[in-house]
């Protein structure tokens, strides 16, 4: 049996997504058709918009389905921008979703420092803020490879102080904390489905009252005008689904800390860094450090152990690069060392053992191997 | 027992669509990550794109995949402009996902108007050609709403010797007639799971030698750069089979000329009018006017009757709005009347024989109504 420590990259598809998605594919309409077929596949769009809008506190109206969490970002970004503010502060540990998107905007952008802990410095923002402009800010609300989580609400009172925009990319907390759009503070909030145990190809942006969401695709009316294209009812049907399920199992989740500080107390006895240790964490994730041990061979010699785990995002391609965000945390020493082990709705306290045990064995081995170079 | 004759708003899927996207839904990896699970995600999507690259005859390097036709036809619209493409000739009854991506391109637009038929007028095009620049040409392969076959493998060879860039949107045609890419001469060509019997939520955009795919969604480096953001993992799978599928059925979508046929004698007789008869069209669509009756009635009326058609575009979010379709074929009088009939791998003689029959009911009590009337 092997352990699927990786929910981070993607979480296995729920049960109920599945179920969701089967009798979606049974239905055989286009949601814009006005015929009973188009009615159906219409309903479950909108039974899927109410349970995605409960995932985060809002109604109906501020649910703009999308291909997913990059599109959901981009869309954010481009509408911001589009909406005249005129400059961008970018978190320093922000996914490449929003990075690059950001660096494509055209628009000048200020990177924003994160302490040695992976925080973004409220400090800093302030100083920045000071600057003027119309600023659109992009904080994550969790990271994917250390799972730390942002002073998000903090800095939104900055940010509206300021007359700004604030995005939220996250992405990779839905699910594993709970979220409130409105006590976020949040104008922008991005959410992907297949992250939460609902299938790939399905994802959302959270527009709040300030915001005002552009298109970025051309051609029918769908989503209210904001987002041409049929819309994806299986993967939106599984959104759906997997959004409830999501909610009722985040008390699973949380468990999940004390198996993860467990194995992180054996690893840390090992001597790795344990990445974002001092601040709040998202329960099921863990990203250490063990320096000279490179994170590509981890990766590989836990498969071959039957325990998948990741270093760095899994987003590229299957190429492997060091981490970005351990190098924003100021540890560019560590950044080729680093991995990643995330759990969540499947996840178990052996499959944390098990993991732990793996890694230990592993570790072992490699430094027996330098020691016999050396 | 209702009948499905709105194939080209989208088909029933497929059985083989269904297994593949349930299949799918088993695997639990993200395709970008390099451990077992990812691997066997990355397996589905090549395999995948394999065949989707035999649907229209290209090999695999060929394929990028999209979240859907709209996207498709943006990708195209965007990569020819970044190009360096300055100018636009739009075929006269292109699909909206072509017409309103084209109107956000910034670069002048030139109508290329159709024939009474339907038809693209090739002289005009050819006369437009010679007034220099460096243009995308885009030309639909087979109309939405009337089924109307473009001359696109002819169109080709005058834009190849005017230096363009064709962009062939063949989402309507694909599943229905047989597809070469290179035997049309195209240089990009849009692609769209949900009309083939695959799921919503999937496109491919497939791009010849000569042409350079840019990227609109920033992010990951999937789909060779060309396309950031997680694949839809069971939307692709789910395209694929149904790609399978849709070639292996084109004798049986063949087969449905003569019933369409006998369809359209038996309304004609009736009266109405058809629309692109004498014109190559898609063997499984129907277009038609009855001058006075109003579509939505139609739309309505029949899908009391069990059976679901559809007026004009699906795509509009359930507004019907008169075919403009029609109106570019120079009929804006019979516009409002105008309604679609298509047929697909779910479809038999006896529903279009049952179509027939409950239209022709309608028909007779929409006549005899306006005779109490006046």
């Amino acid at each position: 049996m092997t352990v699927y420590l990786d929910h981070n990259a993607t979480a296995p598809v729920r049960p109920e997504a599945k179920d969701a998605v089967v009798r979606a594919l049974e239905v055989g309409g286009n949601p814009s058709s006005v015929h009973a077929a188009g009615r159906a596949a219409r309903n479950l769009i909108e039974t899927a918009r109410q349970q995605v809008a409960d995932l985060v506190g809002v109604k109906v109206g501020s649910v703009t389905f999308t291909s997913g969490g990059t599109e959901s970002n981009a869309l954010a970004i481009e509408s911001a921008v589009a909406a005249g503010f005129d400059r961008i502060i970018l978190g320093g540990t922000e996914h490449g979703a929003v990075g690059e998107n950001v660096r494509a905007a055209k628009v000048p952008v200020a990177l924003w420092p994160v302490n040695a802990e992976g925080v973004a410095d409220l400090d800093w923002l302030k100083d920045e803020l000071s600057k003027g402009g119309r600023p659109l800010v992009c904080l994550m609300l969790a990271n994917n490879e250390t799972g730390v989580i942002q002073p998000v609400a903090e800095a939104s009172a900055l940010v509206r102080e300021a007359g700004g925009w604030l995005h939220v990319d996250a992405v990779q907390a839905a699910g594993k904390i709970a979220i409130d759009f409105t006590d976020l503070g949040a104008d922008t909030l991005a959410l992907a489905a297949h992250k939460i145990g609902g299938p790939f190809g399905s994802g959302a942006l959270i527009a709040g009252t300030r915001s005002t969401v552009v298109r970025r695709l051309h051609g029918g009316g769908q989503e209210r005008g904001r987002r041409a294209g049929a819309e994806n009812l299986t993967g939106i049907a599984g959104f759906g689904a997997a959004a409830v399920a999501a909610v009722r199992d985040l008390p699973h989740v949380a468990e999940q800390a004390r198996w993860r500080d467990a194995m992180q107390a054996r690893v840390e006895e090992a001597g790795v860094v344990i990445l974002g240790k001092g601040a709040p964490r998202l329960p099921q994730t863990l990203g250490f450090a063990a320096a000279g041990f490179d994170a590509q061979m981890q990766v590989m010699g836990m498969d071959l152990a039957g325990v998948m785990i990741s270093a760095g995002p899994a987003c590229s391609s299957g190429k492997m690069k060091p981490s970005e965000v351990v190098a924003a945390m100021g540890r560019a020493d560590l950044a080729p060392f680093a991995v990643r082990i995330s759990g969540g709705w499947t996840t178990t306290q052996d499959d944390w053992s098990r993991a732990g045990d793996a890694w230990l064995e592993l570790y072992a081995r490699h430094l027996s191997r330098r020691k016999e170079v050396a």
